[in-house]
Formats: structure tokens, C-alpha cells, sequence
């Protein structure tokens, strides 16, 4: 591990949990952190001055959708996505190596990387962590993952085995790459629900120059009790100064768990995708479906204690009504809604950590 | 005609063209308006804090969506739309009519009104005068029009005729309903092509106490040049103290050339259903399609004289970027640059009015 463009404050400890700040070139990023996810380089349904409205630090972009839309060459030609996008805090990007395991069609693997087929139009590709790296180079995120084999759970010991070796060579080769003066890299670690796999993995990986560490591989088939154990016998373990990242978790309950077990970042498409579907998050770690005819005549906000634009202006029933009418306008309120629970419940457990009250605010969130 | 809730100041004529004001109790509209149309009482991919940044003075809701998926009763309990809405400027909504006869399935007259299934679940519904005054009086609107009888174009002699006795009958029975004391009411002339009998429908409109008149069963299958000339012969010839309203009207050319015949107010689908479809408008009454591939690297704002977000913070190629990759962000950027066109045209044919260059800025927007 090296210190880089990426760098970690550890600003306190409660058990396992942290309360810290990420520092990059584009702004601090206090911790623990949620970012909204902007596949395609715009979060979805929102326009980037709604966006700044939620005040994230930071937002992830997606490498898989970005190499196939636009290309690495017309991204370096538009000045990069902070330039293209109109977005001047901090990315983080992906390696695109998940989508290819859930999106693509005909993955096949070769010593040097995986083929596979765009989920797009069906054209063929050839990942190599060498292209990976250079894509995330082109886009000028601020954050970049390595190229890893993601399996999905259940996976026998010999996948997950293999998925570890592989993902250690990639890892290295990743970290051999060329990049932008501004850009940190994280590893990943693998090993399903093996501790002793992921231990193995992370003893490869902490030799590396890496800025970072991420935990994959979790929320791809297990139990969210099965993930939560796994990040309690785990995440104390990685190096402590360093940011930890959970990727692709999770729902209210899970990013709890998760600072409980010590990490610092986390990213879901749940918000959004939620909001898309009719979905909004209220309470403490609660859902509401806005289709529900019960909320069609119920004057309330979605949730009477947010501060959200939804919220203040306007009623379960006027919602539903646009939902319901299949209004974009729905999908736009909603999505800022459950933006604003998710970054709001990041604020409010910085807020326990300082305060020492950070298990209180757990127990809320224990399923009955 | 009696002067009302709803008044009109006449400040200045240019030939037949009129800068005015339209005095409400949601606030004055500056006139010739623009008034996008908010269907089922939100302007299509927008929320409401992007729409108060266009600052339309008045916007347009229709009775027959909001009659099918609200009813009267709720839009009571709910104290109108301003309020269902947040929405604190003035509301137009039309009677519904158009859409009975553009549409809604099974129509069939009766002498007291028009029976029509639902497009939305093919429930089968009754119109009459005073239901769609009653509905206009829950919605709380503050100018509601008379239910008319709009036929498509071309139509024989005998339709016009049939429509036109048919409207007065309506509109006389609209006239005697009860109303909010702040809501004003316009009646709706028709007659086709045939300008004798929009005079007879202008002289039994003229005896009745509305506050304005509108221009129905114009943009519904003749040419735009047919349309400009009924305007030129016909629209001097309403009273001069009352707004004059161009119903459902139309791109940039016949915007300009409806203010020229001495129009008012008008309201078009055009900006935002463009938008949703990837075209938007530019310079002087041309249009872009985004997925053009010439857009692919075009490094330009949509338009170079536009001040509008998508302009000052975003490429074509970004925006079609996300156009292609379906994301709701583009018809988002679309529509506001698509109102803020229309609703910048207004204000420079506003100041031309008042500069006596209204000509000079007519002249640009002829066809080549």
C-alpha cells in the first residue's frame, strides 16, 4: 500500500467503525460515505444541478458503459467526464469488470483478460486490466478499480480459488499501469464467503501500491446476514490506513452494518433504481410503494421528518398520481427523495460516530 | 363580454399585433405568453424548482386527464391543484373537448353533451357543459374554457356548421355555471376555414360574459400557411379589450405569425414532447435531432445563443450521449432547453413589439 493522490484521515474510531475523510483533487470526502451511482455518467432521472442540490462528494461512473458508448479516445479528446459531465467533485469509477460477470453475454476467459460480448449490440470486446485502466484514465476519475473476477454466490472453493489467483495477477498488472497524477488506485479483494480466501487475497494485495481497498464479490447471491458476518470477521483486518470500500451495497440496514464492521465507502443503484420502480425509503430502514392505493388520496409527504424537495412540496397523493400517469416528473421527485434518505442517514451516522452514539442508531435498524 | 377575475391591459400595437398584459390573481402575464402545457398537472420530465427557473407566468393543465385520473372530488379535498401542485402562478385548463375528440375512443353527441370511453382504461365517461365547469372549478384554474366541439380538418361545410351551433349552445350553458370568484372564463370560437362562420360564432360570443376568447380548430390537419391566413383575416376582428387565444399552437413560425394576426396567448405540446422524441430547436425556427451521428463529438452547446442550463454546462455530444443510452437526464436537458427557447422567443417578440422591430424579427422566421 502507498500513500498517492488518495490519501485517508482517520478522524475516530467506535469499535470497529470509522469516522474519516478521503482526500482527493477534487474535495475532501468525509466518512463513512455513500455514493449515488451515474452509469452513464449522469445520475438517473436527474439533471447535474439537482444533483449538486443533494451535495454528494463524490459519484460513480460506470467504465463498462462508458468504454462501450463512448470510447476511450473521444473521452480524452472531450477533456475527460469531469469536463464532459459539468461535474468538478470527485469520481469514482469502476473497472467494468462486475458488468461484464452480470451484463454481457459470452464471457470466456484467456490468461491475458476475458471476452465478452456488449449487452448493448451484442459486439464483441477483449478486457484486458491494461484497457481497463486506460479507459479509467481516459475518464479522469479521481478513484479507479482494478480488473477483477467477480463471481456470483453460491460459487464452489475451486471458482472463488480461482477467482482469487486470477484476480491477484490482474491486480498487479493494473497497478504497473500509467495513470493521471490525480488518480489513486484501489485493489479488490475477492473470496466469496471464505475468510480464509479473502485473508489470502488481502495478504497479496496490501503489497501492492494501491490507495485503497475494496471489498467485492458480497451482495451477488448471498444473505444480507451472510454478508454482514463476512464484513465483521473481515474488514478490522485490512490496513488501517487506508479507505475500505464495499461495493454495489447496499440497502439502509446493510450500510449500518457495514460502518459497524469498519467501512468507509459505499455505492448502490438502489436509490435510483428504487425510485425508477415506484419505491421510496422512509423511516428507519423502511419502504414504501408509491402505487400502493393507499396513498391515493393520503395528503402526507413521502416521509414527514425529510427535508427533501419531494417531501417539502408535495403529497404521497400527488405522487402516486404522477406515478401512476407515468409522469417523469414521479420518477425525478422520488429519486431525489431517496438520494436525500441515503446521503441524509451518511450524515447521521458521521453525526453518532462523533457523538458516540452510533450503536443506538444501529439497534433501529435490526429487523423486528 | 365582461370585464372579470381575468382582465387584459393593451400597452402598445404594432399593425395588428398586440403587447398586452393579462391581469390575474395568480399574478399578471405579460403578453403575447407562451404557456407550457403541464397535462396531468406537471410539466412533462420537469419538477417544479426547474420550472420556476424557466418563470413562465402562466402554464396549462388539461380537465380531461385530470378529470379521469383525479375526478372533481379529490381536487376539492385536496384545495386545488395550485396547491396539490405547489405551483403559485396562474393555471389555463382547457374543457377537455380536444381530447374527447383526439383521444378518447366512442364518441357520440347527445343534445346535452358527448359521450367517450377513457383512453387510459376505456371507462365510459359523459361531458357536459356544466361537468367540465365543475371540474375546472375543483382544479381552481384561474381562466377555464368552454366545452366546444373541435372537428378535424379538412371537415364539409355541414361539420363546421353542426360544431359551430353545437359550441354556442355549450358555451352559453358554461357561461350560467357557478365558478371560484378568482377564476375567469374564455369562449372558444370555431368555424374551420371558413371565416363567415367564425364571425357567426364571434357574434354569439360576443353577447356572452366571457373575460376572453380562444381560436379552437386551428392545428388539426390544415397547412401552417391555411392557419395563418384564417389568423390575418379573422383575429383583428375579436373585441380589443380581451385576451385573444391561439389554442394548442404551434411552432416558432406560427408563433410569430399568430402574434402578427394579433394573438395573445398561446400554448403547443411542441417544446416538451420534441424534447422526449431528441429534437430541439434552435436559432430561428430550426430544429436538431440529437441522435443525429453528426452530433457523436460535437463539442458545441446545443445552441451557441442559448443561455439555458443544458447550453451553458453541457455539449451535443454529451446530451446525446445520454439520448442514446436512454437516460431520462437528456429529455430532461432537452425540455428545459426546449421551454427556455419558446419562452425567450416570447420575450424577444415582447421587446421587439415594444422597439417597433417586430417586422425585422418576423422577416427571420419566414421559410426559405
Amino acid at each position: 500500500m502507498l500513500k498517492g493522490p488518495i490519501s485517508y484521515s482517520l478522524i475516530k474510531k467506535s469499535g470497529k467503525a470509522r469516522r474519516g475523510v478521503v482526500h482527493t483533487q477534487h474535495g475532501d470526502i468525509q466518512t463513512p460515505v455513500f455514493m449515488p451511482v451515474g452509469t452513464n455518467g449522469a445520475i438517473k432521472a436527474l439533471s447535474v444541478e439537482q444533483v449538486e442540490a443533494l451535495d454528494p462528494s463524490i459519484i460513480l461512473a460506470n467504465t463498462y458503459h462508458l468504454y462501450l458508448r463512448l470510447g476511450a479516445d473521444f473521452l480524452r479528446e472531450a477533456g475527460g467526464l469531469h469536463k464532459l459531465a459539468s461535474w468538478d467533485r470527485a469520481y469514482l469509477t469502476d473497472s467494468g469488470g462486475f458488468q461484464v460477470f452480470s451484463l454481457s453475454k459470452m464471457r470466456k476467459f484467456d490468461p491475458d483478460g476475458v471476452h465478452f460480448q456488449s449487452h448493448i449490440d451484442g459486439s464483441r470486446h477483449f478486457y484486458t486490466p491494461e484497457l481497463v485502466m486506460d479507459m479509467q484514465a481516459a475518464i479522469g476519475s479521481d478513484i479507479a478499480m482494478v480488473l477483477d473476477d467477480c463471481p456470483a454466490l453460491p460459487a464452489t472453493h475451486e471458482r472463488i480459488e480461482a477467482s482469487v489467483k486470477r484476480s491477484i495477477v490482474w491486480a498487479e498488472r493494473c497497478a504497473r499501469c500509467e495513470r493521471p497524477a490525480h488518480q489513486g488506485v484501489f485493489g479488490i479483494v475477492q473470496g466469496g464467503l471464505e475468510l480464509d480466501m479473502r485473508l489470502r487475497h488481502l495478504e497479496a494485495l496490501v503489497e501492492m501500491p494501491f490507495q485503497g481497498l475494496s471489498i467485492g464479490g458480497l451482495s451477488v447471491g448471498e444473505t444480507p446476514e451472510e454478508m454482514h458476518d463476512m464484513c465483521q470477521k473481515f474488514v478490522y483486518q485490512m490496513p488501517e490506513d487506508f479507505p475500505r470500500y464495499l461495493m454495489g451495497v447496499g440497502t439502509p440496514w446493510d450500510l449500518v452494518e457495514g460502518v459497524a464492521a469498519g467501512i468507509d465507502m459505499f455505492d448502490c443503484v438502489m436509490p435510483t433504481r428504487n425510485a425508477r420502480m415506484g419505491t421510496v425509503f422512509v423511516g428507519e430502514g423502511k419502504r414504501l410503494n408509491i402505487r400502493n392505493a393507499a396513498n391515493r388520496k393520503d395528503m402526507r409527504p413521502l416521509d414527514e421528518n425529510c427535508q427533501c424537495l419531494a417531501c417539502r412540496r408535495f403529497s404521497r397523493a400527488y405522487i402516486r398520481h404522477l406515478y401512476v400517469a407515468k409522469e417523469i416528473t414521479a420518477v425525478i421527485l422520488m429519486t431525489i427523495h431517496n438520494l436525500t434518505h441515503y446521503l441524509d442517514l451518511m450524515r447521521k451516522i458521521r453525526t453518532a460516530l462523533e457523538n458516540d452514539t452510533f450503536e443506538e442508531l444501529r439497534a433501529k435498524f435490526q429487523p423486528a
